[in-house]
């Protein structure tokens, strides 16, 4: 068996951080992102391609200063819900963080996800970006990074714990024996950690991937560690090649260093292709997109998102970068720091930073199909990725690279010709969970 | 326009408390609980029916001696989510507790609900009645009876600032003048109460009904006062026609006090009706369901969960009632107190409570379709409720009485002919909240 490329579909709505000017393409429903028939269609144009995952995004934080229509939007398993019974195979991953939830719910709603979905839901595990969020939790700080991870790991544990409160066998329902549920397969958690405290048992029964695929997001140290121990996606930052190709082989490294099959972690870098007939008409359409989202309010807004929703515009622009490096920790570490660390080696002003941001946006995947399928083909060889989250502007360019490049991978034996499974676990090649409570070897044992 | 009567549907799945033996009958698929078809086809039903709405209840806790198939089953959000693309004009009402959520995320999610199904979303807002809850949340204990209810009435206060955060028209999205938000129409809550700080804006728009539907189900003093002051739909004890009576107007009167329209809060009774072609087969019915539902040890479970899960099998079945008073508080004191009186005055042995718990759930409305009509009009008549929310058995029996005891409550003019919206407020009669941030008068202004 050949290696093969996963892919998933990002929706984007009317526009991610970025995409200032999506909203305002014709193409795009001014509601898009609340409405559940785009994400439906969406959903149903993945899986027509037969592609793994549709990948939900989320925040839990919006002020009026943001670039704010992307923020206006559905949460992420009450939609992805939805778009379950409209689909068959594609996997439904949603983002959720483990700062502002509580275990309990969200394993029952993961679970009822899976239920629904006949096998379907991932989770992206995020500790959350937007440190404002902290406020509406009840909060008035976003949790230090020791906090965030530690409860971040915490948390999935349990939520697996509860995953496991049922064996496969739990609910014989025999009405012969008069036993709906074997009480001797029902397991309490009785967990009491660090952070959390969380009897259990969950009440749903075990789900059908065993438990629901976990993805992570986070490009820290703890938050590759955090990979290494429990995620079995993520959902990576990307960059250049050689970044991607360092960071794939570090996760790897992690992972088999936790005593983990590195093959069992599936690694997704963001990808925003734009195919056209031409690798000219393709640049064309790159620079035109570049226009459409040149917003220099929205990417300073954007810039203020690294350092905890930050109001940069109290600075002069023209004047040197200011010394934020105390707010680098409200947002992401990894990005706040690799922003001042050029600010100050190139000697950049506010306005120059602001600019920069755009570069970094750049697509790798720009061209005509071949060329597009070629520079895939170079960034899978590389071991850049096992899988790639595409993020499509309008519905035009999902079908341009639907029909374009992906017919090209497949020829290439890059890309499935029918779905492996009626799981996410079972197409992205990853085992069912052992229930950790179960005496006996189980079905799901490999 | 004379009054009509609303009808619910509860589904039961393979039973709910009290519901024994059902998950047994050979109609009844044994996954129903967690079977999202059997949901939706539910609420087809009921949409066939012209029926108000679904009505789903909820807990978050499982125990093995629990009578424990019912509550394996899907989390009321998620669930609802997937059944709302399926469906046009059926409400959807969920349970959910204010005491073990957080008001961000879970307003959130009945926004997107109530967008997902363009207008159809009710909240059922409960403080729990299982106290083993709290052990699933960090907790030790379940709240106590002021700090539940407080934090429940300032819940629900607040999931409404945050369901006002943006004005009708805060999205142009008017590409000509480059405006997608007009951050004057956004407005964050800034609440910092006794029991909750949120700051807000919500990130989702203003949904369809300008607020989801405030159900409510509490019985005691002030679980009654809460609904008064908050409630647009209650679901009601029962209990005898005068008891339904005596709380109806209670209620009515409560809520006038408050300055409220009493036809702005709509009372549902429960119903489970035995329909059959004559009285006389319903009868039968009625006893088979008795025998069928006739199981000791769960009724004992079922009294134990009016006490906080108490473990009533270590006490002498015939000996008096145990001193269980100190306890009274830890599941639903209203129906705790009920029972200790009763076993004091009628001076009861255990075994007597427990099985004295069966006859406390005989419906009022068995019979002939036209004896089962005629109980209903009597019942409204007597103004013990708006609304009935009905829960069946089988399929069969929700058809016996669509097609029997409906067409007949229609030709009394006792319900309607036809939706006379497309939302859940419209059908109920409710008016749309006022934007509490908007400054202009608004459509939704009456
Ligand atoms: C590609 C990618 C996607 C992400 N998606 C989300 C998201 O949807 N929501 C969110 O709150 N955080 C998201 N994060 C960020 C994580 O929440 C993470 O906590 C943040 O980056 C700060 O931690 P870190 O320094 O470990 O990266 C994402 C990160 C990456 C790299
Ligand atoms: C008809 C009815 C239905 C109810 N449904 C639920 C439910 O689904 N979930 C729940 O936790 N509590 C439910 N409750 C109970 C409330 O949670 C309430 O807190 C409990 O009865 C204790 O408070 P009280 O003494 O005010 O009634 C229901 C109560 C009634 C009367």
């Amino acid at each position: 068996m050949s290696r093969k490329i996963h892919l998933a579909l990002h929706p984007y709505g009317v526009g991610g951080p970025g995409q200032h000017g999506l909203w305002k393409d014709p193409r795009v429903a001014k509601n898009a992102s609340i409405d559940i028939n785009y994400y439906i269609r969406q959903a149903q144009a993945a899986e027509h391609a037969l592609f793994d995952a549709l990948f939900i995004v989320d925040s839990q934080f919006i002020n009026a200063t943001y670039p704010a229509h992307y923020l206006n939007r559905l949460e992420p398993l009450t939609l992805l819900s939805a778009v379950a019974t409209h689909t068959k195979h594609v996997g439904l991953v949603a983002t959720a963080s483990s700062t502002y939830n509580s275990p309990f719910n969200l394993a029952r709603r993961f679970a009822s996800l899976d239920h629904i979905s006949g096998g379907r839901a991932g989770w992206n595990v995020v500790t959350s970006f937007d440190s404002g969020a902290a406020r509406n939790f009840g909060l008035d700080e976003h949790l230090d990074y020791p906090t965030r991870y530690g409860r971040a790991l915490e948390f999935v544990q349990v939520a697996r714990g509860l995953w496991d409160s049922y064996e496969d066998d739990a609910f014989p329902a025999d009405a012969e024996r008069d036993v709906f549920l074997d009480p001797a397969k029902l397991h309490a958690l009785n967990h009491a950690g660090e952070h959390l405290k969380v009897a259990g048992p969950l009440n749903i029964s075990r789900s059908p991937q065993g438990q629901p695929v976990i993805f992570q997001a986070g490009v820290s140290e703890e938050g590759r560690d955090l990979a290494a121990r429990v995620a079995e996606g993520i959902y990576a930052p990307g960059g250049s090649l050689q970044q991607a190709q360092d960071y794939y082989a570090d996760i790897k490294r992690r992972t088999a260093s936790y005593g983990r099959d590195p093959e069992h972690i599936k690694i997704f870098i963001h990808g925003s292709p734009v195919v056209a007939a031409t690798d000219e008409a393709a640049r064309r359409r790159e620079r035109e997109i570049f226009e459409e989202d040149d917003d220099f309010d929205g990417n300073l807004a954007l810039l203020g998102r690294s350092f905890g929703a930050y109001d940069f515009s109290r600075h002069d622009l023209d004047a040197p970068f200011p010394d934020v490096a105390h707010l680098a920790e409200k947002g992401g570490r990894t990005g706040a720091a690799r922003i001042i660390a050029r600010a100050e080696s190139e000697k950049l002003t506010l306005r120059q930073v602001v600019d920069s941001l755009r570069e970094f946006r750049r697509s790798p995947f720009v061209g005509a199909p071949k060329t597009v399928a070629d520079s895939i083909e170079e960034w899978f060889d590389a071991a850049t990725f096992d899988g790639i989250n595409l993020a499509f502007r309008t519905d035009e360019d999902v079908a341009a690279f639907v029909d374009g490049v992906v017919p090209i991978l497949r020829e290439r034996g890059l890309f499935r010709t029918e779905y492996e499974s009626d799981t996410l676990r079972g197409n992205l090649g990853l085992p069912v969970p052992r229930n950790q409570f179960a005496r006996e070897p189980q079905l799901a044992d490999d």
